[in-house]
């Protein structure tokens, strides 16, 4: 057992350069804060890209940062206005502390807030410590059902995509781009949502393969670019090649794609997918790429395609992500592939910026466990 | 006087090649059906680009129409079951007969309808004859207080793009790229809607000056490319020149950049519009112009901006844009810069075409009166 | 087989008079109608109360007139223009052919139409004939997974309730006054977009226990009314011990009733429904019962509740409906307690109206087959 | 010049008692509060409704509260962290201090708040004293045009129910019962919003020929109840009355009345209302009058009406308030029939409860003005 001044913490010091570190036990607990005993933490793409680049466009690491922020753990100790935590409960960690007094926090859209302070995004240390101080308002007590594991993995990025940013309705049809981790879990919450229909899209088969057994109804691998054709007549041709397969028009309200979401960032896919959705339809933009692409615009007016940004997650987002795992409607233990020790967060790292463990084991999701746990309890 | 029989008309027969021919008058109106004697026609730059092109991307002229789309007349005939209108009457012509069975129909979005057929979209016939047969529930009678001329504008198109696409309401800003006709009906409908601040921008000086005479609060020319700079540079260079003349934020609820209009098809004013929204704002694109564009995506993502595309004219806009000429929201009349009788139509192309008239003066409409119409009767 | 002349139809002469009558059957198709065989007619309360009152409301049966509303059957003949069925083709019909004309058709709000022609709302014949003629833009091919019967369900009016005013999300929870047809459907789709918790209510305790077998997750029987209180003090009492049962909350996210439906007609359902739903929610008057309600006006202010009426069905919902089934989400066979051949109609109005059949049995929903239909023939 | 310790208040000890006393000025400032000298506070139904009775619904007046919460004043002392606002600064106070914590906060309704500390709301104390203490994020600074005794005026409620809760648009018809300040004002937001008709609704014919004069395009007088119908009878026949004069229409997108608000919380009006507004048309409940109300249940579903309750005031309705008001769109002077100084402050509630001020003029809005303030000085 950890005295309570221990804090060891796994801190990115510049690129490519991490240690465990001591860091203070947060005191001073405001009245409406928690301090959490840090259980399980995924890892994120954005993650390794702090370890490899120190820097994610303006936002640059610029003196040593507590990494991760995908969370959950146990109440240590609560404010003297918290009502509904108390020590010892289990809770998924929500990791940005809003300001609440901006125009954006007051008109319900937190997630556009301009002080945020979000765990480990410079200067904000992260959650790969033993413990984390947040707010009360974002700490979500998680039912018996569910599991730390479980309430560590990002489901809230795709409920806000899929059910808000899209409000994805039942009896639609969704295509998602990307078959990594929040592109699944976008599957996952069409399906859980009534989604009649659910094509996953990916150029690596044995991702379309893990789609297929997960949640997607259908699967699409894109032809390959030929050289004679612009980048544009590729997607437009992956297009034609995907609505054929699928018999998938572009209006009439029958086999139709309703919503189009992009979790991999990538310009052809992006094309395709604007290509694909029917008139009317909506495009989100969830996956963080290539900073500027080129999109067929005057095809997007013609069909009066609405395209929407989605990020991070935003108020209710939580709470529908722990209840879609309480009712049983999304499962998201086949996507940890991965568990590791605190002591071996490394290697976490390493895996999931190359996509394969050192037994050559594809990753999807790699969870670390806290400081005193054992990676195959899932708690 | 003309015979019943005479139906003079305006035809394209090829690229650049047009002629007035006499074609058959519609007979046999259906029940729901009006015959209108077509008073007053505006020239639309698409109009102009089947002149130029006998095409606009994948509909083309091939065998000779008819050309105009922007028209008011006088009822000539009712179908049966009209009740509506009656002979006489001064109307206003949504030029699009809508198929009223399909899903789009139905779910209230016809201007997304597959089965529309459109005046001077080939193959279908346009305006510029003596008569024009369509659908009595797009045929709208107009106030006495606005001319016939003013039912030829084609207001409807910024109701849409501004009124409902964007849904802009009362106290927020707009910024508007480019001043040409749509461009200001789209400042003006702002204007009306209460906008607390109207920006126009465009690369024409006496554009902008026009602009600011008529129904902006504000205008900004953009600076020129450097030669050393991106693309997306110069754009990222013209926003932050704009916002910082204008003091705008991107956040905060204040002297934010709520709705951006682009009215320019041009990929410069793209770029800039989506680096100058506020977050969580709106874009619209309505101007049709270059097909594929470059876009700050991850930007766009981060800042949750949700970019529509603006379709001709939906359910309830001609109403709306009547409304407001009746109210005296919104003048029209500044914008008519030149009138032909209707044997100088092609003189209304070239001028429209070229954006001069003979005489050297700047076109922003011009308007070709019927058969028997003087061009300076308003009617 | 009978004669292509043959249209017997089961006619309302008169308050508690029917007959078999032979009617023409409809000849000269619009290009758009089809005619279909019915095979499986639902009755419903409307049905009833024609037979009984010869009136709803302002709805008066003035001359002998069809009964029957609703159905499905097999098309027997398509209108010229018709390509989207044929022949032979198995068909849900929606009973309302609209104007296609007027404003509140074209914003897509066709329920309420002003002039449309309903089944089996005077002086529109029904559709208890052999034949009925109907725009092919309302008939609904069905898959193969799904009986005929099934598609005479009003599975669709629970849909335009709960789906499309109420706008019901996964992860919300809803309360249904009411577990007649109407109400069982409404917790049956609550429960197919993801109800997190159904609550059922019914005055009649073996409905209750049908509701939680069927689709409900909890049930609960109101309180008798005692003599010295009002009846605002009855419902309020009723909801207070509801929400003390399920430990129900006013506010905060948590336990909340997100939605309510009251498919009662009755005022203290009605009173009830709109104590019991959360500060924002939302409730919707789908059952038609007392003409003038009193309802808790300040506390429905002070609550900021939204209060929608849900008529008939709109643009989508059959579709909606028969995907729900398609998908197995909804399974509709349960509620057909009673099934009679053609010319035992009168026994499926008998039976409806008393909510017991000869034999004692209750009655959910009493299902009349066409005249050379078996009716243990689910078809 | 009052010392820094002088917090002179006008109290409400009992059911008609009200006192001037000295309470203590509010000192330690949250990071996040500001402290406000008050210099003009409006008189509201709400005031004077615990005046006379001490409690309003549940809401009792326990011990000696401040009254008044429609107030404006100057920026005396800001918390630490408070960066929009510095001593002197002119302001509107937005008189709720939200929890920023719950739910309801959370998404954007915090006029839903649980644990909202409204002034002058048992047992907050309200405004009518030298300073208020409250949060800078509803403290709004004012522009130049606009003076201290605008900033006071009850505009924002207007906004709420007319702007957000019915989401009145330009060209729509507007009908508003009750011609009190608030009813008022909401025919002046709906007119600043491009209302086509605003038709004012009142029984006293003086408050309508001001309505006239004000906001109202058109005003109607019911006719008097007979003897022999009953409540709804007569409130159907004044629906009928005013369709008639008005040339109204039910359906159809023509003469229509889109949004009705009433902000007299009386049944006839409530009822007269349902009738009239428009099939798919949007009804408010803005006024707190009887509590609870019969209301025509069928008519309300048959049409699809949406009724909302507006509560107070939520996110945006200040700025919007303030931007209508320095937009010259609407203009708050003619309200203001009367003004006291602080000590005569019970005049103000006597006026305002009689309707009549001591010289038998009649009375729109009261203002007390600060306790060094002349009520001349508009400040």
């Amino acid at each position: 057992m950890a005295s309570k001044d221990d804090n060891l913490s796994f801190v990115l010091n510049a690129i490519h350069d991490v240690s465990f570190q001591q860091r203070p036990v947060p005191k001073a607990l405001g009245d409406h804060e928690v301090l959490v005993e840090v259980k399980k933490t995924g890892i994120c793409g954005s993650d390794v890209h702090f370890y490899q680049h120190g820097r994610i466009g303006p936002l640059v690491v610029e003196q040593p940062m507590v990494l991760g922020h995908e969370s959950s753990g146990i109440v240590s100790q609560v404010g003297a206005k918290v009502t509904h935590l108390k020590q010892g409960d289990r809770v998924a960690l929500e990791p940005g502390a809003v300001c609440e007094f901006c125009h954006e926090c007051k008109i319900g859209k937190y997630e556009l807030c301009g002080h945020i302070q979000f765990a480990a995004t410079p200067p904000q240390d992260g959650t790969l410590g033993r413990y984390y101080r947040l707010p009360a308002g974002v700490s979500y007590l998680i039912p018996d059902s569910m599991t730390l594991e479980d309430a560590a993995m990002p489901l809230s990025v795709a409920v806000h995509a899929v059910a808000n940013i899209a409000n994805f309705r039942a009896t639609q049809t969704i295509a998602v781009w990307g078959a990594g981790p929040v592109g699944l879990l976008c599957m996952a919450v069409a399906k859980a949502l009534g989604a009649v229909r659910v094509i996953g899209i990916d150029i690596v088969p044995s991702r379309l393969e893990f789609a297929k057994n997960y949640a997607a109804t259908d699967v699409f691998l894109p032809p390959a670019p030929n050289p004679n054709e612009s980048k544009m007549e590729h997607s437009k041709r992956c297009a034609d090649a995907m609505m054929k397969e699928f018999d998938l028009q572009e209006r009439g309200g029958v086999n139709t794609v309703d919503v189009v979401v992009d979790a991999s960032g990538a310009e052809p896919s992006i094309q395709t997918a604007l290509h694909v959705v029917k008139a009317g339809g909506t495009f989100v933009q969830l996956g963080m790429g290539t900073a500027d692409v080129q999109i067929p615009m005057t095809l997007m007016l013609i069909k009066e395609v609405t395209i929407k940004g989605s990020f991070r997650y935003g108020p209710g987002d939580y709470p529908f992500a722990i209840t879609l795992v309480a009712q049983g409607k999304v499962d998201l233990r086949p996507l940890v592939t991965h568990r590791f020790p605190f002591n071996q967060a490394i290697k976490a790292f390493k895996a999931t910026q190359t996509g394969k463990s050192e037994d050559g084991k594809s990753v999807i999701k790699a969870i670390i466990s806290g400081p005193d746990v054992l990676p195959d309890d899932h708690m």
